[in-house]
């Protein structure tokens, strides 16, 4: 299989330099547009971009000249890490256009024909696929988004408790720095210091978790009918957000049973073999001091959640921990899994595996 | 009125330093006597010390000699910083042989007859006085004890909201590394990291807060009937605690009501004019990204409880986050208010203000 | 004696601050004008700052209106902390209007007949006033600049090493990020790391080093006539700057006559007894591990530079450690002590003390 | 080529740690047999060791039995991060036994018929090992040592500047936590916080240096003629050595001259396939920033030196910055890379490659 021509939207930023870092050497794919804003158009992506991550640009992509953002690029597929206001409008633009956009912005998460994916978790809301382009008149073009980095780990936690009715999830987050982007947090602002606020974010985790964990019903989805309490803070952490979990199930299984559906999850068959697929989508720590997001982050390659501390909550029945890298599985590296999983599937006309 | 004179005891461990640091120019005490393990007994202070706090120690003290563990110091009052082990006997005997002990460590807390105190919450707990020296055939000697650091501030928060009966609380905490006394944490694993348990913590939140938030009812305290879960975090930030609580009130008070609540506590009376009771025990934030460990810890020079971002919260009614420092109000300042409650009530022999 | 009203240029920012707070309370003087870009002009000082010191702005200053950049204010002291190219004309325009200008800003620093001044250190440098009035055509203005944050501790360390005859310098530091002011240096840059590039900041501690140490030889400074190299890094530090400094004397003094000329050093009489000079201006180290930032950066309130570690050098003779909090003796207490001298010395037409 | 086993002493700790993380899939080794102390010895690895890096041990490793500090391992290399006071003679009666030892621990770096090795440096001065072999009446065994972690930058950087003349080094370095062990600097002492003093650091600094840059000359090592001056600091850094050098060269070349030096720099030929040699043993950047610990620590799979910044020096003539991964190339990657060597050159009795 040649690999497929890719163009990264706001390539930039630190979540497209994150894009350009993990699809260095990817199988099926190769970077060949980068499409930032017209400040930085004209220039080479070396000259545009102050990298911040580690090291320095993959140098046949430093070499690429920067399009701006109204650029069509020669490539059927699209990873978008706009500003949110930006993305509104473009991405339609371009799944319109005949491209399928794989979006890791908020913008348009919760429209009622777009998958909001995590494939290990409801692969199957890509037939909304088929609703959005019978809809909107797109033929070969598609949106798919991947959901907040914070979100990411508890769905991810939750999902194979679902079968124990999930009714009540309380979540409290210890969110790194590098989800705020680039320049992103002071450090007169986080250093030595938590910031109980990130605007938004409780919003999202709240909304996005029970659209994922939700049924696909016909042409919608069906959300999961639980309350969800979200409390996000920023704290003096690189990279990995901690999320503390509290929840209730109807069934009030032992924590036994919660582990062993933890540790038998590993999503469908599809999935599995996708490049970028972890082959533990969850990890379950032993040590009761795990997960930490140093030490964790970058289990499965970045790709895992990874999961500790089970035990009764007086409040709501069940706690536990779980953590998963921010950059990777929350963002560029999600939105990397959909692309495969929709290649997979045959959604990129032309395109197979 | 001439100062009392006060023994510290594990006076060169953190907390006792921070006794040390806080009594220097008290109105009402000054420190003759410090007590540490046999290995620091016969050095001076500044030689057995390694003074982790800013600066160096006090002149007076610093030449002051250590006394070993096992010493009776010439002080009607004594502060224990003690290792909770050593602690165990160690204070009983004291308060035995006539001494008020003022403590911070977790070994008595929970013992029926002893206050757990926090002035402007439960000042009448001091009853228990009556029945320890009763019970135990304790003359002038008395034994009382503050809070966890982590307790504290949600104590401190939740105190004001009893009359709108209080039935559930979720806290979960993102603690400074002082709390770990010195050598405490390893950077290497608090660096860039979260380390999501802290032996014992949890516990000690679930119960020392019923205790704390109950009604003196005879010769006993009738706990706070509620349910309690804790999640207890380790942060990378120097000093202060910071909690975000989730909690059920029966009344379903409006949020100004609470607000109300939280702005017109002020404690008892006889708290109000302490000397390091705080002119407001609580400082309400407005700003949404408040508190924060770093720039509120020092509100009330240490000693009040920071509290922002009140909001209805979807699982259990109401959230919000709250703060303040742990070795000031959470450890050394609160054992020291409590000293003082109990020289303006009189329990401390012989000695009038 | 009245307080002398005064105004602060670039008011908002980070160093703004800084004077704000350290003039809450001064004896002589208090903040009556808060000068800042057009974009802040008309709201409330609260309103158009982001406060990113401890705790919340002091009460009268929040409540300041924000006078825009050409504002005349009603004071005759003004402290300015502009951005350097605006305070390139504007310094010059209120000193040509009569106001006595303290200045924490590069622009005029190299002037001349502009004292760049440590008081401590060169108090007699303030003769240039006199010949800036009288070239300039100036009448009561004047214009007076305080030195870099890290030029800073490095003079103050060398001033009583003059004697000895200096000739070379290598000073390497490490600073700390409010150096950089707000928002500054992104989190994701500094965090976990060390940025061994300050742009500017070599250039100036070698140039303002040798001005400060040099005489006043009639009109004009005569530098000291020295070599100097500074390497300048960015490390995570909050507040502190740290600097190795290597040096050659000419004399080859004991270690001891060192420490006794650093022991012993006060600065001339008339500055002693100022409301901001520290009892003593250097703070000499027994500890092998000290200074170090966290826990000396407040010593005389931040207005001491401490120094440490002397010991020969291998390569140039003798080596030690110096540090000063960066933002009040690097910055806006420096200038503070400044205005201080000029209303003790009578430079303030018509105020006495 | 069967892989050679090999032992690990001090296998518990964090250079131990370091030691199996990056020999696991080691082409030419692996690790059969783990040591440490007598409280560890009849654990499993995974139970006597508290892992400090990310994740977990490999699982091969982690089975193995620990081994008492005497016990004779069957294999015939051995890795050495014991305590230095231990290695002092448990070294020798090993070497004695006929053991090939390659140690990371200082105690016998500076004997004269010890080679201390950076293979792209001094590989010629392995020539001591038939030295040591004959004084010291040892048949297959012998001691090779690798350099202190902040020594390691500093040597690479200047080895190809020999040519030029060094007559003076001054080296100001800023030292990652990671270097002092586990649990090494306590997060109280370092957290916002430089610390000036290394023990012994900089002696170290100051003799391996002049040994490393220095020459064969028969049966001894004939130092660098140059003198040498370090000042060493610890900084909130997990991982890179950061030093800021300073040098006189008799020969005054060009800046492009020591750029050209630098970058056609490869060491000797044997050394360049070794597995973990990497391409470039001198990474020399070009961004006025760099190097950073954080983003050029595993530059070269963390063996790579990283360099920048170099500039006139006005006090000594150059300038510049250099930066390793303290626990790999300055620690664990070092000495691993002097095995390889010794393989390479059929120094291991009975094994080729």
């Amino acid at each position: 299989m040649a690999r497929v021509n890719v163009a990264i939207l706001g390539a930039t930023g630190a979540v497209g330099q994150r894009f350009i870092q993990l699809l260095e050497n990817h199988p099926w794919m190769r970077v060949t547009a980068v499409i930032a804003s017209d400040r930085s158009a004209g220039k080479s992506y070396a000259e545009a971009t102050r990298w911040v991550l580690a090291g320095t640009p993959p140098a046949d992509v430093a070499a690429l000249p920067v399009l701006p953002l109204d650029a069509d690029p020669d490539t059927p597929l699209i990873f978008s890490a706009l500003p949110a206001e930006v993305a509104m409008e473009r991405e339609l633009e371009l799944a319109a256009a005949g491209y399928v956009v794989c979006s890791n912005v908020k913008s348009h998460r919760m429209a009622d024909d777009v998958p909001l994916l995590i494939p290990e978790v409801n692969a199957d809301h890509l037939g909304l696929i088929d609703v959005q382009r019978r809809r909107r008149g797109w033929s070969t073009g598609a949106l798919v988004t991947s959901p907040n980095c914070t979100t990411t780990p508890v769905v991810m936690a939750l999902a194979p408790l679902k079968p124990f009715g999930i009714s009540r999830i309380s979540a409290v987050s210890m969110q790194a720095i590098s989800g705020a982007g680039y320049p992103g947090v002071a450090s007169l602002d986080i250093f030595d210091n938590v910031i109980p606020y990130i605007p938004g974010e409780e919003e999202k985790l709240e909304t996005e978790s029970r659209k994922m964990l939700g049924d696909l019903d016909g042409e919608r989805i069906a959300w999961l009918a639980a309350t969800v309490s979200a409390q996000c803070h920023r704290v003096p952490v690189l990279d990995g957000h901690t999320v503390a979990v509290s929840v209730a199930l109807d069934q009030q299984p032992e924590l036994s049973a919660i582990r062993e559906a933890w540790e038998s999850f590993t999503g469908p068959e599809v999935v599995r073999d996708l490049p970028s697929a972890p082959q533990k989508p969850l990890v379950v720590c032993d040590a009761p001091d795990r997960p930490q997001p140093r030490r964790d982050r970058d289990a499965g390659n970045g790709m895992s959640a990874v999961i500790g501390r089970l035990r009764p909550c007086p409040v709501l029945g069940y706690k536990f921990v779980t953590m998963a890298h921010n950059t990777v599985r929350g963002a560029a590296g999600g939105a990397i899994l959909n692309a495969e999983l929709l290649i997979a599937q045959g959604y990129l006309t032309g395109v197979t595996v």
